[in-house]
């Protein structure tokens, strides 16, 4: 099916779908979460496929991780559904309200941004996640999935789809883009006539073809080259255990850091926060500093500070001072999510303000940037731009509003 | 200059103007209105070159009534930048703050979007507007304007630069792109490197030409292809004394109104708005009902449901009922106002709902779509995208948010 067509039938399907009552919206969704586990076996056996058949693609360990389902995956997919059902429906709310001298009444209403499109890599809990989350803000969704994916996705569609059209509403409220060729994500891209907002989520690559390509107001999220700067007068032990986890705790996510920054006074850190990384099988590339403390170090390039590995590999670099942590992190960071360990007060409140980044953290895991952690229910995606909506998207994001001007004849003077 | 060196300047002004004290910013602003006015001699003299120009280039009287400064409307100028100082700065609001179960403090706070770039075409008002709203926002500007009016906005941005400058401040904080080739504006919409957000604000061509082009997120502003629909309750005396106010009180700008609706069984209004519209020298473009009664209208074509003219232009149309008016709307229209004129509570409120735009009104005139109406101070546009900011854009519209994460160890499970 032609993305134009696709594009017809979602904005057909856009006022009855934002017009919808929380009630209905609710039951929906825990329908579509119990469709889920009642299907699991099926989902499950046809995601093998999709897994043997990236593995003879021979893609990245990380990149299996998360394409692979497994029953406990799909009963967190059920879980966020449900989950969602207890969220606050953001449509319909007034954010802001007064009366003009001359009586004229002016309301904000939050109102659904009507068709949404995603792009998306491997990971098939996406489908589940932005159908719940569009759904709920009363927004229709149009989902265009990695090649590797593509079978798991459209069975997750196709439950979510047969739930629709049991409560009577129009199917087209979450459809698929079947075609994974680069040709219809691009046509998609251009696609303005038919949708209002396009969130790419994936690989650096995908986010710069959008922003060359889309014609359509993007959210560009999750890019993430992230840092955490070990400062002069940082607490070793907090510092070990933080970079540990944001490291190697989920190592193929954006929220992960890629490059440690040590400041000179704190080298002697290295030793040991080298051993625990090897331990985890992190392979680490250094400066000559690094390379010369940690013998197993590779040395690291200017390609190195660039690069998202979403893998067991990770940068170190010494630095003189706060100030060269911050301008390191200005030219190669995604303005993702930054962390400073330090126990200096100053210091910790100039990275907070210098450092511009969707989070900025002080003693803490960069692995918090999370829709779920923050209490947003499941996310869209992690926002790394300035418009709109920055770090984790919930529901509210996926809303705009619209001024509600009530008269009795005002004109303008 | 070429536009990559103006980013680069902006760039590097960039920490210092969106770190400068609420005080700094306002003396800057009060500074910058006494020098206006210590200049409007200067100002109007170069101004009227620019006028005689674009006289000569045989521009539309709608067009010259925008370019041509006057020394009150400079001193309106000088007016908005002092009343901007009095408006509250959102720069440093905490707008959400919690304490997570594991003790992380997670608090998202109001700062600058960075470096803004306005690409806008005669108003040189725009000029002045802008650069007190980018400054008090925390945020640099660039101005890129109309040909017509460059001689005009060079010289009220030297007087801003020369302010910036006697501060101790970077004068970058505000440049203009000398330079008025579509060359340049279109280097401008890719330097995605420099800029963090770009807002066209001027004619459809423009904007077709940012969605085109454009690599930095944009909000779309002002295309404002207006309607109002004279219900078959309507008060007819209300509905024309709010026509005749949406079409010529100022007809070249985006918030009047470029085609009315009539329902079926208001006909009886025709005669008295006709001749009403006549006196003010509109000239009407009917369809055959319309022409049948208001004999000096032109017969209206397809094209003129399509035109914003901008100008004492009005296309006026006859419709079955609501539901004609509302899909009349959805099709032809820009999303910017849309209004209503009826006594009928229902049909009120399904025009309010089902109308997708930045404001819909009952019974009073789309004129009033404006930051000043609305109490935002002077506006930087008015957005008709539904991302970040959707009607009259003031100082908090120029803001984004940042994540502030204060931890003391935390790791994540």
């Amino acid at each position: 099916m032609c993305i134009e067509i696709i594009g017809k039938n979602a904005k057909n399907a856009k006022t009855q779908i934002s017009q919808l009552s929380t009630e209905v919206k609710n039951n929906i969704l825990l329908d579509s979460a119990d469709e889920l586990m009642k299907n699991v076996g099926k989902i499950l056996e046809i995601n093998k496929q999709d897994v043997e058949n990236a593995k003879m693609a021979g893609v990245k360990k990380a990149f299996l991780d998360r394409l692979t389902l497994t029953e406990k995956r799909v009963e967190g997919m059920a879980n966020a559904l449900k989950y969602i059902s207890t969220l606050t429906d953001p449509v319909g709310e007034f954010v802001y309200g007064k009366t003009l001298p001359n009586g004229l009444i002016i309301q904000q209403k939050r109102v659904p941004l009507g068709v949404i499109a995603i792009i998306f890599e491997a990971r098939p809990n996406v489908t589940a996640d932005a159908f719940g989350l569009c759904l709920k803000s009363g927004n229709v969704i149009i989902l265009r999935g990695g090649k590797e994916a593509i079978n798991t996705n459209i069975a997750i569609v196709e439950i979510f789809r047969k739930v629709l059209e049991k409560w009577g509403i129009d199917k087209n409220g979450v459809q698929i883009v079947k075609d994974t060729s680069r040709e219809t994500a691009k046509q998609l891209m251009k696609s303005h006539k038919f949708i209002d907002v396009l969130i790419p989520r994936g690989s650096a690559t995908l986010i710069n073809s959008v922003i060359e390509n889309a014609t359509i107001p993007c959210i560009q999220t999750g890019v993430g080259n992230c840092h955490i700067f070990v400062d002069e007068s940082a607490d070793f032990k907090k510092g070990i255990d933080i970079i540990i986890n944001a490291k190697t705790q989920r190592p193929g996510v954006c929220n992960s850091i890629e490059t440690i920054l040590i400041h000179k006074n704190s080298i002697s850190i290295l030793e040991e926060l080298g051993q625990k990384l090897l331990e985890k099988n992190v392979e680490i590339r250094g400066d000559e500093t690094v390379c010369s403390i940690i013998t197993e170090s590779i040395p690291a390039t200017e390609k190195d500070w660039e690069t998202e590995y979403e893998d067991y590999i990770v940068a170190i670099k010494v630095v003189e001072n706060l100030d060269e942590a911050i301008l390191h992190i200005s030219k190669y960071g995604t303005n993702h999510s930054e962390a400073i360990i330090t126990e200096n007060y100053s210091n910790a409140n100039r990275f907070l303000n210098e450092i511009d980044a969707a989070a900025v953290y002080v003693n803490a895991s960069t692995r918090f940037t999370d829709g779920g952690e923050f209490g947003f229910g499941a996310e869209i995606g992690i926002s790394t731009q300035k418009l709109h909506a920055r770090g984790p998207m919930g529901l509210k994001e996926l809303t705009t509003t619209k001024y509600v001007i009530l008269g009795n004849g005002q004109t303008r003077n």
